[in-house]
Formats: structure tokens, C-alpha cells, sequence
């Protein structure tokens, strides 16, 4: 029931991406007045859909403690249960962020291992797909937090990008060892030490994210948070521009209308809906946000997170790098010390 | 000496920014052998230019300490101190940036009432432009530190902008009041009471600095370095993505050729050189760094910032400012205490 054009766009990006992974099925959450005739349109999901009637939802406008404590009997409460319980691989919502996360923190709980679940999503870049995380569900991050977000972040990027090692690089404002503050310092010397399924690049720069210099991207949720939302408004700056300019005058609309295939291509290259998806990785379960102003599109792509989330056990995967890490640090290492002591 | 370009473009900046600030005079220093050939060519330069020899340069690669210890008769250090003496009234380089802020606040000094010198930048903004700070000068602020940026900023807007009371944002995760680390809740319960020439807006988020939603937008080094990177790095995927779209189809390359003026009209719009200029706020003194790999057009712009700062005392306006604020600040005030409170 979340999102700005549900429950539509739910139903038809289940469609969608029913057709792209024929195996799923669904639990539909919310309520059944307003999805059974939705689900009437699509003759695909007749046998693979199951609705799960609630009158509850958690409105966007909800506090995260509220939605906690008021919301137990809501479609979004109800659906993680479902993962809890094992009914379900995985939970997609476009609801209230901060409940979804709430939520699935109290009802999933934190990995072993994890002190904080983060929020990662894939960027389009200049070589394909970058992960990045932390986007904002920890404003202060120490040196561990970063640490543990790599390892969630190269796990996430080995699933989703399909990257057997993939390369790792910290945020931070310079490439320069001295750089930075001692968060980023602290995990740089654990990260170049480590034995993990990962390539640690190093320090990188806000100017790399787009460039795609490293498959993940880690920072704190804060700085992730504005970096995500002002590469949003930079696209959002330069697609006002350039329509500003193909209007300027009639041989830049004509020149325009000439180009406009080349243009769609562009856009389809940038399209939000292609990279939609927030998940919470450091949870025993799949959960993932979708965008509230998403349509089935969109809804489709994070249902193909999940999807694949599941299908490759990313949690499984996580559990064993972390469990592997914890293992080989307990090794007396002066480097580590070192790395630790600030 | 100072950027890939020199001396070339700042003997070229100079004759360019003298077209448009008729008064200006400079002094040059630097290798002589270098700069007389080039100055032989700017007939308008003639009288207007004084050359101060040194062979000793500052280097790129140069650490700010060793800059700092070895460098006392590096052209840097030789233009900084003419500001300190009252010979010239700001300084402008577009060389080593670290040894660059370390010569300056050295021998500038902090401002009273300044704990940390800022660097300031013009962005482009849907609306216009925005001034932004501190963009890598402090990889950790706290609350005061963001309300000195606040000051310091609104009075460069106020300066360079040419606007009598500016808004000034807090960059933050969030808009809502409970959103954010401590010191950016700190600082916005101060700015929101404390009687100032500027209008708090609240908090902005990362999609905000491209909207312009607000006139200055303050934020910690560490996130305006990497968000100031980040808009940098998505403008070239941009122009990149649109470079290939044209070039995709011989119907997109007609397109582009007669959109061409109107994409060219775009470029100006985002040129970095129209924006170039990172300036050290919270001296007692005008220093401004052009970025290192500017042309004459870029210099030019640096210049003019150094020139409206020094015409428009930017230096007094701040102090008085800070004056202001620190006499009400000390009247007892509860929402005081509670901000100052964490």
C-alpha cells in the first residue's frame, strides 16, 4: 500500500517481474478491495499471487517509533513478518522509509557481526554500476561500522553486479593517506590488511562515484546521504538545461527531434527506475525500499533485488565473510593494533 | 607559478580581469624570465604590472608543512606576505592548495572570533548561483564552526551575489528538525534565534544545492568536499552520456549540429571557469585559490572575487558581523543554553 501510486504500480511491477523471473510469487499485503480488481488485469498472476488482507497501513507521514509500536496488524509490518516466518524470501516496499527500517530491524534483527545495518543501492556510472552505501541510516559512523560496510557492500556487488572480487573504495576528500578523519583513516589500515572477497582501492574522491572507479562505494550514511542526493540534483540540474537549450530556438528543436531517439537512449541510461531499490543490508532477511514516486518500472527493478538477493543467499554470503573476517583478525597483527588504536 | 598553465594564464587572467576591474594593479611574482616575455604582449598590462622575482616555487606535490617551513621565499609566500603588509589587497594562486591555506592562515591569522578558516566556492544553480562552505578546509566540524560558516558565507553572498539578506541552509539528511548529527542540530537551533543579516532557512538536503533552494548552504569540509565532487563528477557523466548520444546515429550528428549554438549556450551555463574561485574565509585577509587547471578565462574569475572582496570589505563586514553575534550572544537566552547543550 506505500508508495505514491500504489497499490497499482505494486501489482504491475509484480507482472513485470514475474516476467522476468518466472519463479516468483507473491504475498500481497494491504487491502483486498483495491487489489483484486487490479489483480483481474493480469492473467499472469492469477496462481502465483496471494493477498493477505489488512485495513492498516503506516502512512508516509508516520514516525518510525510510532509505526513500531502502533503499526503490528499493517501491510508493511505484516509482510516482513512473512520473512520472519519463512512464508516469504524477501520484502519490497515503497512505504515510509524510516518504518520500513525500524521494522525490519525489530522484526528481522542484525546480523552477527554487524553492529549497523546500512542502506545500499546501485548508481549508474560511466563504466555501468557502482553499489555505494551507507545512504543514510547512520548519520555517525566509526571506523568498524565502515569496515563492516565494505564487507556488505562487496557481498551486495558480487550478488547484484555478478563481480567475482569486486573493488572497494572509502569516500573521503583527498587519495592521500593523511587524509580524512580518523573514521576513514581507522578503515583504510583494516581494509588494506584484510583477507576478504574484495579489492581494497584505497581512498577514493566525490568526483569517482560517477566516473564507477570502484564497484563500491563506502562512506558514512550521512555523507552517502547528501553525495546520493546531490548527484540526483545535479542530473536534475543538467536535464533542465539541456531542455532549456534544445528550446532556444527552432533549429535547436528541429536539431532536437532529429536527435530525439540518441536523447531517449540517454535518459534510458540515467532512468531512476533502472536503479531503483534501497536495500538494508546487516539484516537476517531481504528488505528492500523501493522509491516512493516509482512506477511499476521501478517497483519491477527492486523486486529483481530481492529476487536476487534471495536466489544467491546474499545473507548467507555476508554471515560467512564476516564470520571469515572475525576469524583471521583475532590473529595478533601489529598492523591491526595499529589500525585500531586512534 | 602556481597551475598546469602557468605563467601563461595568470599573465593572460590578468590582462582579462584588468578589461573588467579598470582600476586593478598587480603584482607578479615569479620567475622574471618567464613572465616578461609573456607580459610584452598586454600593452594594457604595462603599467599596471610589477614583477617581483624568485627562482623558489612552491610544488604541487609539495606537503602544506614542508610548503610551509622551506617555502618562506617561494613566489606563494612572497604574494601572501604583500597582502600581510598592506602592499596588495588579496592574494591569488592557483597552486598547491594545501601550502596555499597553510601560508595564509600562517601568516594572514584567523580572524577573532573565527575557531577555523572555511573554503568558500560559487556554484551554479538552477536560480543562479549559491555560495558553499566550508568545501574540505575541516574534515570535522562542530556546531560553532557551522555557525561561523554561516556568518562567513552569508557576508561573501551578501558581497558576491550582491544580496542584502541571503538565506542560508544547513546541508543535512534531512529537512525535518530531528534529522541530523549533533552539530548540525546545534547549529540550526542557534541560527534559528540569533539576529543576524541573513535568513535561516533550516535544513536542506543534497538536491537542494543544484535546485538553489537556498542563497549559501553550509555544511562540515568533509561532505561540501565530497558533495562539491560528487556535482562535479555526475556534470562530466552528464556531458559524457549526452557527447555519446549525439554521437550515436548520423541523424543524432545532424541534430547536434544545428543545436550546436544552443548546446554551447548550455556548456557556459555549468563552465567551471565562470565559477572558479575557492576562497579562504575567516582570515585577516583576501586569499583565493583558482583551480589548477583554469585558463586565462578562469583566472580572470578568481581574480574578480579577490577584487569585489577587497572593494567591498569582506574582511570588516565578517568581523563586524561576528562582533554583532558574539555581543547577543552573551545576553542570557534558555534557547541558547539549550542548543549549547548536547
Amino acid at each position: 500500500m506505500g508508495g505514491d501510486a500504489a497499490p497499482n504500480m505494486v501489482v504491475d511491477g509484480a507482472a513485470l517481474a514475474r516476467e522476468r523471473h518466472p519463479n516468483i510469487q507473491f504475498l500481497l499485503f494491504g487491502d483486498e478491495t483495491e487489489i483484486a480488481p487490479l489483480l483481474a488485469r493480469h492473467r499472469a498472476l492469477r496462481d502465483v499471487v496471494e493477498v493477505r488482507h489488512t485495513d492498516i497501513q503506516v502512512k508516509s507521514t508516520d514516525r518510525p517509533s510510532i509505526a513500531l509500536r502502533q503499526g503490528r496488524q499493517s501491510s508493511m509490518r505484516l509482510a516482513i513478518n512473512a520473512v520472519v516466518d519463512g512464508e516469504a524470501g524477501g520484502v519490497v516496499s515503497a512505504g515510509n522509509t524510516g518504518a520500513l527500517m525500524a521494522m525490519s530491524k525489530f522484526a528481522l534483527k542484525t546480523m552477527n557481526g554487524i553492529d549497523r545495518p546500512a542502506i545500499c543501492s546501485c548508481l549508474p556510472t560511466l563504466r555501468g554500476e557502482s553499489v555505494m552505501l551507507d545512504l543514510g541510516a547512520n548519520v555517525e559512523c566509526d571506523q568498524d561500522n565502515l569496515v563492516q560496510f565494505a564487507i556488505m557492500g562487496a557481498a551486495f556487488a558480487r550478488t547484484i553486479l555478478g563481480l567475482p572480487r569486486p573493488t572497494v573504495g572509502l569516500l573521503n576528500v583527498g587519495e592521500e593517506e593523511m587524509k580524512g578523519n580518523e573514521a576513514v583513516k581507522g578503515a583504510a589500515a583494516v581494509l588494506n590488511q584484510a583477507d576478504l572477497p574484495l579489492r581494497f582501492h584505497g581512498f577514493i574522491e566525490g568526483t569517482d562515484i560517477a566516473k564507477g572507479t570502484t564497484d563500491v562505494i563506502v562512506t558514512d550514511g550521512f555523507t552517502g546521504n547528501v553525495a546520493l542526493k546531490t548527484m540526483e540534483g545535479t542530473a536534475n540540474l543538467f536535464s533542465q538545461f539541456l531542455r532549456t537549450a534544445f528550446r532556444q530556438s527552432t533549429l535547436s528543436r528541429l536539431g532536437y527531434l532529429l536527435a530525439k531517439p540518441s536523447m531517449k537512449a540517454l535518459r534510458d541510461r540515467i532512468d531512476p527506475r533502472h536503479h531503483n531499490g534501497g536495500v538494508l543490508l546487516g539484516l537476517n532477511g531481504v528488505s528492500v525500499k523501493s522509491h516512493g514516486g516509482m512506477d511499476d518500472v521501478g517497483f519491477a527493478t527492486a523486486i529483481g533485488l530481492a529476487v536476487d538477493m534471495v536466489a544467491d543467499d546474499l545473507v548467507g554470503r555476508i554471515t560467512a565473510d564476516m564470520a571469515h573476517f572475525t576469524d583471521s583478525d583475532k590473529k595478533p597483527d601489529e598492523t591491526q593494533d595499529r589500525a585500531v588504536a586512534r
